[in-house]
């Protein structure tokens, strides 16, 4: 389990190294869905996610010797290139483990922040392999993108920003992969306050983490038929004990929902956000009535979407 | 010509009608075009663009004889939009002569906010002809897209809004089309400080005002093959006078310009834009001296785009 103050700490630690994001509110949203939105823009973040606020916790406790080894991690995009920023501010270096269907856009981020990419195939096994082999040819420290206290320390911080700015409401809604980010957000408002309630959007063609709480143990996903290229990861150890324990309901999203969203965020807001993070409007639609008439904060997680393959097109 | 003063009242008057919108920074636009740049983002600005300004202004002043008939427009769609929506919240209805050409996003704009429209050709004789004929039929008032004094002043409220934030600029960058916005921005920016040097962004395939300059009188355009729908119309003969009188320089920037422009701001800044105001990042692209080293303030105006119609698509 994680303590309040390890998150709080974690964001006096990454203060300097991330941007405070905005939260944006939208009229004609919240009179289509009945209800008080915020959306907290972590597309807007530095390398374009929240991952930088994991990255940039765990990499601060390195020490000097750590860093005189490759850091390696896997990634579907966005903590790799976190993670290349954060060792590169720190002087060292990094290696990331991709698979091969990972868009340009993420692609080009990892090596514009100083990250080399290894490439595996789309799945667990040989992204888990990859990377094995990959420690043990370099010696190199891992940094697990989700399944690390350090990491879900980090992502926390988005819960603390926004119930700082926003201290009354009654909902979050957080995206769920492999759950670094709704096992800190959890974290952190349930000790903030027990009675918001707090749900994972997860998508339906991905949706371990849905079977994993209605069975009480971990379950994998056979095939990852989703356009969130963010949501494709299995739920961790560490983080699968913490969702069980504290989360109010896991909401599994059609892809037609989830485009849906992102359309809806695209034309009213006119801010990009990713196929991952547009799950959260996607689950709000297809569940209007849970949120009516509620305040609602939003995690939109990220804004690295591929602008020559957005799923419309 | 138009007084500051003109300005003032305007912002004064339209404030609780409008949002104050955010001026934006990115640092890796910064180290591409080797400036310091501050996006003034009329994207995020009520009906998708700067035209509420103008608009709102206009029709604040009408008296109540004035809304028992329609108020009538022509529009590339964006004026059309805030027309509808400053006359709605009067309580007064309007028609809006829209070429047929017109992006579906700026129709449903202008829907939305309950204009009605009234089709013409793409082109400024059968849009005159069109506006003409309505008028004489239902007798309503005209309010002009650019060429009146009202409409400039709530327009020039932007160029007050970036000098209040950010006093020291060097430049300001502001598309040009009929030329509400550029001579607003003139009025109030040379008055505010003589020495910054205003530059106006105008398409190569649209480029009237820059031949009008150069000529000293008003001069059409033949054709308008542009992406930027919202820059088609010629320049008007009260905004001219003003723009011919205190403009530093009209840029002229290429198709293939304009577009990098746009891909730049949706990747790396990670909001919604339209072809007709990324010209003003296509400008700085294409004339990249002119700009090094400066504090330069740049004009988002808007953000009604197609997202199915992208220009890379």
């Amino acid at each position: 389990m994680l303590h309040i103050n390890d998150i709080e700490d974690a964001h006096k630690r990454i203060m300097g190294f991330i941007h405070k994001t905005p939260i944006l509110t939208n009229k004609s949203l919240d009179k289509l869905l009945s209800a008080n939105l915020y959306f907290k823009c972590e597309n807007f973040q530095k390398t374009g996610s929240f991952k930088i606020r994991g990255a940039a916790n765990a990499v601060l406790q390195l020490n000097k010797n750590d860093l005189t080894n490759d850091i390696i991690t896997a990634s579907s995009g966005n903590h790799g290139a976190a993670l290349s920023m954060a060792v590169s501010n720190r002087g060292g270096s990094s290696k990331i483990v991709m698979p091969k269907d990972t868009p340009k856009i993420k692609i080009n981020n990892v090596i514009r922040n100083g990250g080399a990419i290894v490439w595996c195939e789309p799945n667990q096994i040989s992204r888990e392999n990859v990377l094995n082999k990959l420690q043990l040819d370099t010696g190199g420290k891992i940094i697990h993108p989700y399944n690390d206290l350090k990491i879900i320390a980090g992502q926390g911080t988005v819960a603390k920003e926004i119930l700082f700015e926003v201290p009354d409401l009654d909902i979050i809604v957080c995206p769920v992969s492999g759950g670094g980010l709704l096992s800190g957000v959890l974290s952190y408002s349930k000790k903030y306050n027990p009675s918001i309630l707090i749900f994972g959007a997860e998508p339906i063609e991905a949706d371990d983490t849905y079977r994993s709480i209605a069975s009480g143990k971990i379950q994998s996903n056979i095939e990852t038929n989703t356009i969130c290229d963010g949501l494709r990861a299995q739920v961790g150890t560490i983080t699968f004990p913490i969702i069980k324990d504290l989360i109010d309901e896991v909401l599994i999203v059609s892809e037609e929902n989830i485009i849906k969203g992102m359309r809806m965020i695209f034309n009213r807001m006119k801010i990009i956000v990713e196929p991952s993070c547009s799950i959260t409007l996607g689950a709000m639609i297809q569940n209007k009535e849970l949120f009516k008439n509620k305040k609602v904060g939003i995690v939109l997680s990220g804004g690295n979407t591929d602008i020559d393959q957005l799923p419309w097109a």
